[in-house]
């Protein structure tokens, strides 16, 4: 699987340069390239303690993303999933750590360990404060002394930061650190491996299968699982937490691992709230990515039983994007339907003219299916003609309900009706068409104007301009020409029609997609209706 | 591909329930399902005009995740890829809109058009004040009038939001939503297409391959170009944008497609900055998903000439997650490197009782070398023995250098030796032991307590507990007996040594591995080098 980098070598300095670049002067970072990749907050005066966390990079945004203001004060960023060396650590903590000290924050891996251990003994030779928090949030092997740290681990990031951005002293952070890790746990299901830079992807979880229980490394899961969709999945995940989990009221902070869709999150997050688990989390901080296995199409869940302290010093503000907040769960507010949506029958009302006129230009309609629908042929489906013998049909057989008396309502009335019978695109614009010029004429203006507002709707939403090659190419002349006389409109609509045969391309519409030599030479359907239809009313007003 | 779902006719309402659910009351939902999804502002009073948006599922977080305060008022959402139906659309209208209008945000899709339009109309004939807008800032086709709507629509989102959110009245805002969609461009680019639940996954783009100018609904790319790279993906990228673009200082949106990782991501973001695109760009907003095409891994670029007051309202707080908020491109801040990476070298000393000890302490570690290397093949890879008397060799020839006659100084340069020497973890972990040896005696603790420091430091970091079956097993009953002087030292080191030789599980350390029948009747060989140590001290004393 390709990936948007250049090369494997230079991936984390130039992820790095990105991050700083768009801080908007926030973030800075050590001069040490390559080796030393440090991430630190570039409005820091060492008068709080400060917070390092970091280790193998490929888990964005960890820990870079989350140095600034109330979180990190420093990310130390290995090669993916390396850890990063002692002079790398060192050089973080010396560039943070003022009088108050300095917490080192390190996800539970013997490299992480081992190299931050020693910054550690190496910075106090310098005089600095420094403790250690070691994050084992992992509960896949709950046999295990040495479990993994995880996603819990923005549970310290955020708690300590924002105690840290306080004012709190080392001590009472590292006590509160150590509260957060030994309560917290975590774990994770994928449907897929991630896809390491530079090596080839490994095939190890079969189609239907997930796994159950793994690492943000690659590594392999500790079960795999028959895979049945998202409601069993958290089921799996739950039970797990479940075993481990006091009754008291948790945070859960829901993680992708990098590659799930942020739909598929949404619908994981359903299925927490409706899963055992659901009862006992309060408070929810996600679906996000915090903790990510670079691209792996997988979550973790992370439960921690937070009181109002920890929820406070969650939710505190902190501008870092990639920090989704805390919120509280809550049933689904469900509001009902507004009035309106059935829409309301006009009264019937009788009006001879206006009758006999609707009837026959219907005819006419029905009369013109086949010579329409021949047109449509050369460049559609060849369905125009009967389209709209189809809806004019309809509109006779609907006549004894429509409000003839009332054009207001009746034009309103038309556009309901086409909406419904008609069908499709066109329905929908017909319907537009004429519910506008309801609207206009509503407003109390005459017919031509609501003629021009319904023409005006139409284009707007059906996105055709006159030379488009659509019926608006003889529908807009006619309505100009409505103010000289029916007969002046007609003229002008048959030229526009006529003139839809030389248009060698059109730009709307469906005809849109047909090449030049199709078209010409023959009318647009649409146009030469509302052509037919013109000179149908100007012979009955002759 | 498997994904997080569980059935494709659930997937939107279960969706929106989970989003919902977990926006702490902020947000509701409208009592229609599963004909009619939509999510509103659980907060909103109708004493401003409301923004309404939507379309096709499938964009997450676009649209449900931007309602809320200073966005959206209400999003509509359909099925994966498919326009909500009139009904839905009129009824999120009809539920948020008060005396002070409406304005609709529609990507440029005929449904969407027509089904927005059709709405817009009905909800005029209730007396609601309705505008629209058409967003249409897709640069890949751009002979096509119809030009797509993509991530752009992001910016008329959070613009229109601020504004409304201030009081703006619907003529104000509506005009500023033409005004930014007018100048905003997009187009986009992906290494793979995306897999629409319920449909197999089309293998469009092969492999080597990327599509550029795509849009979010699975459809073809314009071309399929070369994949060579991320600085190659952003200059393709680039030069179309900025033959659309003016020399004004422009905003840029880098939008994740849905599957690119993170760290992807970053490495992008920092190629907009290098590119010749670069220059134009003053602010960003991203890299996040916000209008992504479920799991493509892909990403867009969305560009528009921003002026201070539409950067204040791109800016302006609001607290939804899915938003990243803008910032200030700039450039990659370097701070120099902290004093203190290069170790600072002891200045040697003499002391004959400590250099003759030293020595002599080494060179039994050489003489076990054999002995050590053979308890460890049973348990390891067999060359615990090689490993100490290559350290001990080195640090007989460092003899000259170390401050023999400063012992706190001396255990710091011991450790110092140690982790350049030795490699590996025991040789950072023995670096611990006595770099945290020499911190304690620096402040001025005697020997005893100095070791305490030293071991609690080495378990703190290796997490090997007594009983773990490693050199600790005979270090700390060594150090505890020290008050009672260096005979029950070693009498004590050599028991715990003999212990390891009974433990069946070994926890910590490398042995976590080894099954029980191999670890039984032989000493771990860190503990037996401890105990022959002690026992050589012990003798040297006697």
């Amino acid at each position: 699987m390709a990936q948007f980098i250049n090369r494997k070598e230079t991936l984390v300095t130039e992820a790095i340069d990105g991050l700083v670049a768009a801080s908007g002067g926030r973030l800075a970072r050590l001069d040490g390239y390559p080796h030393i990749r440090v991430v630190v907050r570039n409005d820091w005066d060492k008068s709080k303690v400060a917070l390092v966390s970091g280790g193998g990079s490929g888990h964005e945004p960890s820990h870079a993303g989350f140095v600034g203001k109330g979180m990190l004060t420093a990310a130390i960023c290995g090669d993916v999933f390396a850890s990063p060396s002692v002079d790398a650590v060192l050089a973080g903590i010396l560039a943070v750590t003022g009088a108050p000290g300095c917490l080192l924050i390190v996800k539970n891996y013997t490299g992480d360990r081992l190299n931050f251990g020693l910054a550690a003994e190496r910075a106090k030779a310098f005089g600095r404060r420094v403790e250690i928090v070691i994050v084992d949030d992992d509960i896949a092997l709950p046999d295990l002394p040495q479990a993994r740290g995880l996603a819990g681990t923005l549970f310290v990031h955020k708690i300590a930061g924002a105690m840290a951005e306080g004012g709190a002293d080392l001590r009472s952070i590292a006590d509160a650190a150590h509260r957060v890790i030994s309560a917290t746990r975590s774990i994770g299901m994928s449907l897929d491996t991630c896809t390491i830079p530079g090596s080839p992807k490994e095939a190890r979880i079969p189609a239907g299968m997930a796994e159950l229980g793994l690492g943000i490394h690659g590594e392999a899961g500790v079960d795999q699982v028959l895979f049945e969709g998202a409601c069993k999945a958290i089921s799996a995940v739950s039970e797990k937490l479940l075993a481990t989990m006091t009754d008291a009221p948790h945070v859960a902070l829901l993680n992708n691992l990098g590659g799930a869709s942020v739909l598929e999150m949404a619908v994981l997050l359903n299925e927490l709230r409706l899963a055992p688990i659901g009862e006992r989390i309060r408070w929810l901080i996600g679906p996000a990515a915090m903790m990510t296995s670079l691209d792996m199409r997988g979550f973790s869940v992370s439960v921690y039983p937070a009181d109002e302290d920890a929820i406070a010093l969650l939710g505190a503000q902190t501008d870092l994007p990639a920090w989704p907040g805390v919120s509280r769960m809550s049933e689904v507010g469900v509001i009902a339907l507004p009035d309106g949506l059935v829409p309301i029958t006009p009264i019937a009302s009788a009006h001879r003219p206006t009758r006999e006129l609707l009837t026959t230009c219907c005819e006419l309609l029905i009369a013109s299916e086949t010579d329409l629908n021949a047109l449509d042929a050369r460049t559609g489906d060849g369905d125009t003609g009967s389209t709209l013998a189809g809806a004019a049909r309809a509109l006779i057989q609907a006549m004894d309900r429509l409000p003839l008396a009332d054009h207001t309502q009746l034009y309103r009335a038309i556009g309901l009706e086409l909406s419904q019978t008609m069908g499709g695109s066109s329905g929908v614009l017909l319907a537009i068409f004429f519910e506008a010029m309801g609207d206009a004429a509503s407003g109390g203006f005459p017919l031509q104007r609501a003629l021009s507002a319904g023409l005006h709707r139409l284009q707007e939403i059906g996105g055709a301009s006159p030379g488009d090659r659509t019926m608006v190419d003889a529908l807009a002349p006619a309505i100009d020409a409505l103010a000289l006389g029916i007969a002046e409109a007609a003229k002008a609509a048959r030229q526009g029609a006529a003139l839809t045969a030389t248009m060698s391309k059109a730009n709307a519409g469906r005809a849109a997609y047909i090449n030049a030599r199709q078209l010409t030479g023959h009318a647009d359907p649409g146009a030469e209706a509302v052509a037919r239809l013109f000179e149908h009313l100007a012979a009955r007003a002759a």
